[in-house]
C-alpha cells in the first residue's frame, strides 16, 4: 500500500480510528465465541454485541432494540427496500439514491411493484412537488437519502416524512454518508427506517446497520439461525460490530469538532477551486461539511484522478461505489449538469486528520496538472 | 472473557490462528482503500481481495473466478438457494440441513415453489431413495450438506450428484462444517454452488463464499455497487477476505496433521464418552474427525452444558446456530432418535490446539457431573 499518498477519499472508506482497532482486537487475539452459544465464550460476545447495540442506538437517539446489524449499508439498504415494500404497490426514490437503493428499488418491478423517481433542482435538492405528484399514486415505500455521497447535499428529512406519512406511505433514508458528519437523529428524522455502514465513521467495513420502527413490518433477506429476531440470520461478526459500537461512541464526543476542522479545511480548499474555475456542485445549498464535488471545463474527471494519483493524492471521480463508472455522475445529471461538465467531476472528500499544508500543496498540484492536461489537449486538437 | 475455561465448540466458531491475525492487522491498523476506488489504496485493497480470492479458490480446487465473496456462510447459502431456484419448481433438501439452508429453502413457498425434505436413515446418512422419488417431480435445486455441523456425519455428494445431473437440476453443498476439517473439492464433488464460512477455520467472523460454477444462471441477494461481478454489492471487507484467504492457505498446509491431532483427542473422548454410557450418534458413518455428538439416557442436555459450563468447559447442546433450541435437535429426529434421548445431545468439537490432559480432566468431570445430575433428578422424583 502507498502509505505516503494524501487520502482525500473519506466517503469511500475511512481508516479505523485506533480507539476502535483496541476495542476490536480482545476479539480478533483471543477465543471468541459464537455469540449464540450458551457457554461463557459465547455469553461474552452477545454481551460485547448488547454493548455495541446501545453505542449505536445512543449516537442516532434510537433504541437498542430498533437496531438490526447487517454487514454493510448496502445490506441495510437492501433490507429496507426489498423488505419494507407491500406487494403490487409503487416505490419512490429519489433521483440521486446511491445504486444500494435503487438496483433493489428496480429489481422489485420483477415482483409487481413500479418504481418512479423523484427529481431534485439544481441545487441538489428534493422538489417537493415532484413528490408530492408521485404519491398520488398509492405508494408502499419512499427513499430518499439523509446526504448525498458525491455532492454531499443535506435533504429535509423530516418534512419528506411529513409528506410521505400523510400518504400512509414507509419513508426510508440512507443515513450512511451523514452519520458522524452531521447530528444524525432517528426519531427527528420521522422516518421509519434508516441506514447505517460502520466502515464510513473510522469503524471496520463488514459491519453495518437498519434502524427501524418496530411498527414496521419487515421481511428478511437472510434467512437461518434467527439472529437479530431472526430479521437478519447469519453468525454476528462480534469485533466488527464492538468496533463499530465503539466508533459510534467517538462520533457521540468528538462530531462537533471534528466538523469544525473539516470546514475550515473546506473553506480553504474551495476558496482556491474557485480561483482555479472550477465549478462546485450543490454549494448553493446545506451540505456535508468535508465534502467537496466540482469540476474544470474541458477537464475529464478520469483523467485528473489519475493524474493526482500519480502525484501522490487520492480523491475520487464520484462515487466510489459503483464498478460501472464509464457514464457522468447520475446524481449531476439529475442536478440538470451539462454532461460535458459533469465527466469532469471530482470528489475531494475530507477527514479529521487532513490538514491546511495538504490542502496547500494538493491546490499547487492540481493548478499544474490541469495546465499541464490543458496543454495536451491542446496538442491533441 | 472466561478465558481459562477449555473450549470444546470448534463447530460454532474458531479462534483467529495469530497468522491470519497478521494477515489482517495492516488493513485494520493503516488507512484502506474502498477496492472499487482507483486511486493507489483502492488498488491495494482490490489487489488482496483478488489475492485471497485465488487463497479460497485453490484450497477447493476451484478457479478464482468462481468465488463470490458474501458475509457468512449464511449469506452463502441464502444467495445459493434464493437466487437458483427457478419460480413454480420443486426445492429438495436434506431432513439435516442447516436453518440457513431450509429457512431460505422454506421462504421460497411464497414465491410458488415446492420444498420436500430428504430422508436420511439412523446412521445420520441421506437415503438414496428417498432422494430418487422425489426427483420424479420436477426439480429445480437440491441442497446436501457435505458434513452435518452436529454430528459430523459425511455426504456421498459426489454420488449424489450423479443423480442430481442426471434429472437436469442444480446441486447446492453446504460445505460450511466439512472446509478445514476434510478435503473439499469442489469438481470432485460435482456440485453447482457450494457454500464456506471463514470463522469455522480459525479465520475472521464476517467472511465467507458461495464457489459457483459459472454456467448457473443466479440472481443476486443484494444489489447496490456492482461488486463481486455484480453477484454481490456492498464494500469489500478486505480485512475479513484477507483473513479468510490466509486462513485456506493454512489449510493447504496444516490439513492432515489438524485431522491426525483431531482423530486421536477423539478416539480418547469416545472410549471414554462409552464406558460412561455414552451414546454417540452418527458413529456407524464417516464423520468429521474432531466431532462428536452424543447423549446420556435420562439426562437433559441443556442442563448438563451449563453444568459443564461451570466447570469450565465450553461444549455445545446440540447447534449453536439457531436461537430457538427448546425442541430436540431435527438431525437427530430425522435419524429415528426417540425425543427423549435426543434432548441429552451434547456436541463436541474440538481444535488443533485442545489436549489429550484436556480430555482427561474433562471425562472425571463429566462423570461427576452425571452422578450429581442423576442424585438430583432421583431426588425430585
Amino acid at each position: 500500500m502507498n502509505h505516503s499518498a494524501t487520502y482525500f477519499d473519506h466517503n469511500a472508506t475511512t481508516a479505523l480510528d485506533s480507539r476502535v482497532l483496541q476495542a476490536m482486537l480482545p476479539f480478533l487475539s483471543k477465543q471468541p465465541g459464537n455469540a449464540t452459544s450458551r457457554h461463557s465464550y459465547g455469553r461474552a460476545a452477545r454481551q460485547a454485541v448488547d454493548q455495541a447495540r446501545a453505542q449505536v442506538a445512543e449516537a442516532v437517539g434510537a433504541h437498542p432494540s430498533q437496531i438490526i446489524f447487517t454487514a454493510s449499508g448496502t445490506e441495510a439498504n437492501n433490507l429496507a427496500i426489498q423488505g419494507m415494500v407491500e406487494s403490487n404497490s409503487q416505490i419512490l426514490v429519489s433521483a440521486i439514491e446511491h445504486p444500494a437503493v435503487t438496483r433493489p428499488a428496480l429489481t422489485m418491478r420483477q415482483r409487481g411493484n413500479s418504481v418512479a423517481s423523484i427529481a431534485v433542482d439544481a441545487s441538489g435538492k428534493l422538489i417537493d412537488s415532484s413528490l408530492q405528484n408521485l404519491l398520488s399514486q398509492p405508494t408502499s415505500l419512499v427513499s430518499v437519502m439523509l446526504a448525498n455521497n458525491e455532492t454531499g447535499v443535506i435533504q429535509n428529512i423530516a418534512e419528506i416524512g411529513e409528506m410521505v406519512r400523510s400518504q400512509g406511505a414507509y419513508l426510508h433514508t440512507d443515513a450512511v454518508q451523514a452519520l458522524g458528519k452531521i447530528a444524525v437523529d432517528f426519531s427527528a428524522l420521522n422516518v421509519h427506517a434508516m441506514s447505517l455502514s460502520s466502515h464510513k465513521i473510522k469503524g471496520p467495513q463488514g459491519a453495518g446497520a437498519l434502524v427501524l420502527d418496530k411498527r414496521v413490518d419487515i421481511r428478511p433477506l437472510l434467512y437461518g439461525g434467527g439472529q437479530e429476531k431472526g430479521l437478519r440470520s447469519g453468525t454476528e461478526n462480534v469485533a466488527a460490530i464492538v468496533g463499530f459500537g465503539q466508533a459510534c461512541e467517538l462520533i457521540k464526543q468528538e462530531l462537533s469538532e471534528q466538523a469544525l476542522i473539516v470546514t475550515q479545511l473546506r473553506v480553504q480548499l474551495e476558496a482556491g477551486l474557485k480561483k482555479l474555475g472550477a465549478t462546485i456542485f450543490g454549494d448553493q445549498s446545506e451540505r456535508l461539511p468535508n465534502t467537496s464535488f466540482f469540476a474544470f471545463n474541458e477537464i475529464d474527471g478520469e483523467t485528473l484522478v489519475v493524474a493526482l494519483d500519480r502525484k501522490g493524492f487520492a480523491v475520487a471521480s464520484g462515487s466510489a461505489c459503483s464498478s460501472d463508472s464509464t457514464e457522468p455522475s447520475h446524481v449531476l445529471l439529475a442536478m440538470g449538469i451539462a454532461r460535458d461538465l459533469a465527466r469532469g467531476a471530482i470528489r475531494i472528500s475530507l477527514g479529521g486528520k487532513n490538514t491546511a499544508t495538504q490542502i496547500e500543496v494538493f491546490l499547487t498540484v492540481l493548478e499544474n496538472e490541469l495546465l499541464r492536461l490543458k496543454r495536451l489537449s491542446a496538442i491533441a486538437i
